[in-house]
């Protein structure tokens, strides 16, 4: 009666996945798992009641599984998701749902011609109860026209293997994503401005990222993977008659030793812990019912798009506009 | 392979109860309900694929269903943990455990008997991350030695069937039990006196309640249910090297019309749902190891006695010494 | 053109009360100054170009003098107020107006006979911003009728001249005057609980104080004055329609290694130093202007009755009444 | 032995200032006062005892005028601070120092020229508590080097008189200024990019203002002179070791209709009042010491040419550098 689960990759967050579902999410089982490191997998797999595969597309066509969650490095996503609608299973493919812009088109393409939405991308922001008060805060009218959105995304340190470019492609596109389904439209241009570089920063960081949507609203964000002191994501979102701020989640204070303190998250996980929790209940439910509410793969190529351009721009410190495909009638667009 | 459960009372919380295991609870199905209005338990079993019992013995006994959550009127509910003791099954109940004390002590003597912990009370507050926060602060040393809590507990309105006592035996159990699980010892002495009348109360509205606990502790609180405004819950615990503050737990705020804005929870089931969520998920998989970690019957009980002496304290203006019996080495007292 | 103020004591807060008056208040000069000890009236009378006293009557009878400022030790107040009502000088008397309402209540006599109003006592509190905006919440009347009051009243330490009773007589007598205030109405009986006993108290702390007043608000008011971390005051008012907070003044906040802080201010000076001034200012002004905003000698024999009920309260641990007198009508009452 | 101050131009800032220097600041008095509006300047002088002038050459050369402060539109304030000048009277001079840069660099040769310090020109913000507590964050090192800093000034709304180059040269010169001082550095380059028009605008307005210092730290300003709320200024310093925040002054919080609110302050005298009495509580001190803190003409030039370049950048919508002469060694530079 449970959805067989069966997730690729068990890294950070696929493991973090893998629990999950298997303790805290309802109508769900994993049944089976698949990393390129085998022993990691096997025990994992153990751990849950799962099998291992040998291969990610042992994952795919089991026919224990119904439904498929990619965590694997971003780079083999397009090919994976491609071989999950080639068996017809609803997939959800942690972000980017491709490198470039092309690979996610001639995915938009094959779940066009499969005439059925099965695809999700793992924008988990969505979720989370914060942003959905922002989003009904301008969604009730209450705030009047969105006309612009201040953000910030600090992470406390990142490894060695961090490259300049991921600042653009695993940092800057959960805003890139919140931005496009906050307002509702395209982003349509983007400029990259370096700050002062940090001490503790081997490229550019901070930086701050312009986008401008179709309508006009501007939409700054500092990015800032190296601040130090913990995972801190804000918005303000300024309308035309009032202003709606996202803040830390801040539960409760310590007063000690002159001051008084909130705790800041460590990190995502502390953060968003909770909103991967509801994107997974639901991305089950929506594998029952049909229906899916998450971001679908227009959203996914529009935010490779939007990085796609955002790193231009960072290269070249100037303003790129972003070239959007004219979208196809079968996705209903940002919301 | 997952967990059946029974549910007595689909009233307000017992109907909330049966939605949030079938949906959003990991390993945990609804097969058995019972209501004393057979059309609503009806309903709500064909929603969730349960069978409607004809009475709530019907729901302990059947074979289907492997733990009982009573959610029935108060007291009703020793009659009804007995009954799960008698065949062995794990039971979560509702607070009040037991309406008088001697009721509590029945089962803590039937449970010992049985030589095994079945029964887990619900005291929800013990799952939100604010109170366990709050917890957290003070068991790590932070803020040195407990030496008195602020706390305040307000409601926008009552219904017309309140009656005054209510105050005690449904609204400042929960402090009852906040107070002896964050400080781990017991209250031994109340005292309620009455604030100003609020004009929209029919009886003594706000009051503020006193406990005195074992080490010294005194905690205060403002018990008022007619506050209009909305549900709020507040928490301080003054230590002696510094302080911990639960706040309501605002994420956004609104600022328009000349004031920045947070929003007040509306009831219990905005400020306290999640709790509800996590404690019925740590319950289900409790039903699976074994081993509880939430509220116990010797901890149903200290409520019960405590509320008994906020009663007569509350009628008779006076300082009110709490009766507890030796608490049975079978129970680990609070913590 | 000036108005020549002549100040009693020169220690911590006089001293503050001269350089205040020196520098920061329009159309006052400090001319004369007394302290037992004499070098340091004259070091600091040189500073502003006063005359040193031999005596208190000497700055009192001093033909340059104005109005009078007295800070000298409580139990001299009485005597020395008395010779300013006796050459017809106003007089600003730091609390306690008397150590004992006797004293108080002589001073009415003199002030009555005398036939116009001499004597303000410095409750500075009443020209905080935060205290003035609780009392403008509440006298707008958004909040609804007054139901109950919460307050802290938090000193870092105490120095080892500190006795027991001067909780009640300097820290407590605050919060009896700004309760007075802020409700329009007396206090008519006292508790003093105490809490747990601090590691770092020499006697017990913190305290539960409780005031009814004469419509029956209650008022409960911690008490700590060895809470470590800092001064901190804060005021909650809780009315039938709404609340109201006075918490701490914080206006920037650090984040920093994991935690969002705001400092808490170290002294009284840091937290009222502000509203001292504008209490100075709005006195000189009254001096020339004959009309006085600030608490009155009755205000100040209520705050010195009500600490006596609280020192008999705190001693025998029980409710004790507060037994004023009938006022006079020469006295608004508590405003 | 008070500071006899003149006033010249008595409208909305002017007679303000007035007052304040009439009523809270030590050791000033106000003897004379000019306005092209005679009779609004009569009725002013007659409240504080004053002497109305007939031209503001009057005011200056007045015997009985110690020091000038400059209240008149800005176009007049070139011309009044050289006649000032000429007589040697130290000026307090209201921004703009000029309107152009040409104007500003003709007061420095004519202050250099008579060899001592007599400008300040009127950046109140540098008084402000929350300012002084940002600056003090940043100069103990305690968040490591200044790498971002996000900033909001936010006006309710501009009357029909207002030009949309006044964003610039009336609001965004705060920013230019608190950025300088702040940060202890000049502005290089500034950028302005128009965010979706708000349908209360008549020009663009919100706009994004980008401020590039000599060590490439980059400002970011909301700019947003309709935003119908209130008056909200806050700014963020981005450390590379923490981030010190300004928020509002909130200093109560009123809880009622199911939300917790905070006052915005309704213009800039309720945001700003204090710090203007700070200002001119210190100038006039600097009058005597002849030692001046506050903004000099150096600053009043710098924040001139900024805006200009500002004006351009609007216009063109393009990032303009900032021309600066190299500074004359009789000025500090920015700090």
């Amino acid at each position: 009666m449970a959805t067989n689960i069966g997730v690729i990759g068990t890294g950070n967050i696929g493991s973090f996945h893998v629990r999950t579902l298997s303790t805290q999410v309802s109508g769900a089982a994993v049944t089976a798992v698949f990393d390129v490191d085998g022993e990691r997998a096997k025990a994992l797999a153990d751990d849950v009641g799962a099998r291992a595969h040998a291969t990610a597309d042992g994952v795919i066509v089991d026919d224990e599984v119904d439904a498929v969650l990619i965590a694997s490095p971003g780079p083999l996503h397009p090919q994976q998701v491609m071989a999950c609608l080639d068996v017809g299973k609803p997939v959800l493919c942690e972000k980017p749902l491709g490198v470039t812009s092309a690979e996610c088109l001639a995915i938009l393409d094959a779940e066009i011609t499969g005439g059925r939405q099965l695809v999700q991308v793992g924008f988990m922001r969505r979720y989370d109860p914060g942003y959905l008060q922002v989003k009904g805060a301008l969604d009730s009218g209450q705030i009047g026209e969105p006309l612009m959105v201040h953000c910030v995304h600090r992470n406390p340190t990142v490894p060695p293997s961090f490259q300049a470019d991921m600042a653009i492609t695993d940092s800057v596109v959960h805003e890139i994503d919140t931005s496009r389904w906050l307002l509702g439209e395209e982003i349509v241009a983007v400029t990259v401005l370096a700050g002062r570089k940090s001490p503790h920063a081997r490229s550019d960081d901070p930086q701050l990222v312009l986008f401008e949507t179709a309508s006009g609203v501007l939409v700054d964000l500092e990015s800032f993977v190296n601040c130090q002191y913990g995972y801190d994501v804000r918005c303000e979102l300024v309308g035309s008659e009032g202003v709606v701020n996202l803040d830390g989640p801040g539960l409760t204070a310590i007063t000690k030793s002159a001051a008084r303190s909130t705790a800041v998250p460590a990190d995502w996980r502390m953060r968003f812990g909770p909103a991967y929790v509801v994107e997974l209940q639901e991305w089950v439910d929506s594998v029952t019912s049909g229906v899916y509410a998450g971001a679908d793969a227009w959203d996914g190529y529009a935010a490779t798009a939007v990085a796609e351009a955002g790193l231009r721009a960072r290269a070249q410190r100037t303003r790129v506009e972003v070239d959007l495909v004219e979208r196809p009638t079968f996705y209903p667009g940002p919301r």
